[in-house]
């Protein structure tokens, strides 16, 4: 199947999922008493976003249970030894933890905006984004509880949660820790990027498989393609910030490049001796021109550099779905091989 | 039994499992990489306290078991529904969510020192603390899965702490929302202090029930102590923080007044018709006298309100020990009486 078509199943899939998804979201952290933490708590929930992550999770129980997409109520759906789950809350408690990491992660890296809007600790107070981020920490952990799974698993799903949670933290810590080190090497990197951004891939295609009652390997192997596809992703964010028009991105091409912000691609580059640090002047992305940062990806791209991420990301995608043989065949299935193609073809 | 010696009996059972404690945090928070995170996650926890929590956990469960104190391992610690239970993990599990909680308010108020030391984010910066504390409440959550329980009741303790985590969310708010309100009565205040202080309370002593298998009554009412006492506990700091000498109290007495903070008892002042904005002039501790502070404590008392504090801590302090009638009469019951007597008799 060609890659339009690719996109078209795999945003139709994410779309027939956004509203329940957002549905449940408002269910699950409802407004409350103090009305101001609440809000800040919400806030960036309603700001919008893809449900990439909770789409995956269902679809993962769809695929498991070998049912026909969106024929199972997601809030009692059947687990593969008898029980019924509440896939819907793991995969609103995988979401929130995503809002709760991107909320304290603004606040560390004073980020101003985050999905078109003012980020929390700006539209509110640090205070109130530190709060906010708190609270939604534990709501996850409150819905992972509630899924009515079995309880030996209902436990283990925390487990992964809490440990997912972990490597977050240090994934976060390594990224601030690289900017300060210039000798961070590619496979460093990729640890990286597979803490801070993949373990959350992971855990939301395995917790589905957890609370089911699937077995080890299964759950390894959802896992697997969680991180696998997962790292694709992060390494196609960095291709795209050299390749793809300013217009097109929503920021400027090459800010990563401006900011000094080392990527698997600048790191790569560094090892055939190429002066990433000379490769843009301007520290700011006023001060840059066009000209410039097509010089900079013409060099990039001579070395191969580029070429070594898109490669990179296209062997951990086949990885991510040959992880995928596990599950019965079947269109769910067929939706999370697409999803993993899509994390490495997507234009923006 | 008279105040000296209830107070020699409970620090003499703090201490006698503050080093047990204090290893098992060493062992469940070990260093990691990336080291720098590691070293501010572990710093305060380092930097000691008494360990108050974890010792009403470990008494609790003892109480229950009604074995004699110190007589039984607490890793492999008997159930009251035969299974073994790891309660110091959930001893250490209730301590690191205390030390996170005190992490994230030192930002949130910019507080300088901790337990005689830098607080986390001076001794490092904002991002490592922000990030240290969202380290300590996952590893929190990682004990709690990890003490062997029955699933059913592990599941339910995970449960019980983070809606304990929420609370104390919600409870932080609060006292942020009161500093920027004046029409804040006593109820309120107390609905506070149950959601930021007393709850940990609560899950300290609710949550060895829950884990050993006990039934929800008894559930309850260990709870229940947790939160009267917790309550009582707090509004004997705002007694302390008026009537104990400066150089008893490690900083100047009348502190909460001289940095405008509500207390129960200014709430029960403003009542009374005190102008308690008027009480001490000064906006810093430099720039106050103890002349000021004296006449300040006088015009409290005079309306009773110090004595109106001193009555409702001694009322939640009874209620709180009739809770604990639910356990077995033994030592380890008694000393949970002493320690709820302690909280409010202490000096400082």
């Amino acid at each position: 199947m060609n890659s339009e078509a690719t996109e078209e199943r795999v945003l139709d899939a994410v779309q027939q999922r956004r509203q329940l998804v957002n549905d449940a979201l408002d269910e699950d952290v409802p407004m409350a008493e103090p009305e101001r933490l609440y809000e800040a708590t919400r806030y960036l929930l309603q700001a919008g976003g893809k449900r990439l992550r909770p789409t995956v999770t269902l679809l993962t129980a769809e695929a498991l249970a070998d049912v026909e997409p969106l024929s199972e109520e997601y809030r009692s759906f059947p687990g593969v030894d008898g029980t019924t789950v509440d896939v819907m809350a793991a995969a609103v408690s995988i979401e929130v933890i995503q809002s709760f990491t991107l909320i304290h992660d603004d606040i560390m890296d004073d980020d101003d905006l985050r999905r078109g809007v003012p980020a929390v600790h700006k539209e509110y107070d640090t205070e109130t984004a530190i709060l906010a981020g708190d609270t939604l920490y534990a709501k996850a952990f409150e819905l992972m509880t509630d899924t009515g799974a079995d309880p030996a698993n209902g436990l283990e799903a925390v487990r992964l949660l809490a440990t997912t949670c972990t490597k977050i933290c240090e994934g976060q810590a390594l990224d601030v820790e690289f900017e300060r080190r210039t000798e961070v090497v590619p496979e460093e990197y990729l640890d990286m990027v597979e803490l801070k951004t993949a373990v959350l891939y992971g855990a939301a295609t395995a917790t589905a498989a957890v609370l089911m009652g699937a077995d080890d390997e299964t759950v390894d192997a959802l896992y697997r393609y969680g991180i696998d596809s997962g790292c694709a992703f992060q390494i196609q964010d960095d291709v795209l910030d050299l390749t793809v028009p300013s217009e097109k991105l929503g920021k400027q091409r090459g800010s990563d490049l401006i900011e000094d912000k080392e990527t698997l691609i600048t790191l790569h580059a560094r090892q055939q001796g190429v002066d990433v640090d000379g490769l843009v002047g301007a520290d700011t992305v006023d001060g840059v021109t066009e000209a410039e940062i097509d010089a900079a990806v013409a060099e990039l791209d001579e070395v191969g550099s580029i070429d070594y991420a898109r490669e990179t990301a296209q062997e951990l995608t086949d990885r991510a779905k040959r992880h995928l043989e596990v599950l019965p065949d079947n269109e769910a299935h067929s939706l999370l091989e697409d999803i993993a193609d899509y994390l490495i073809t997507r234009g923006y």
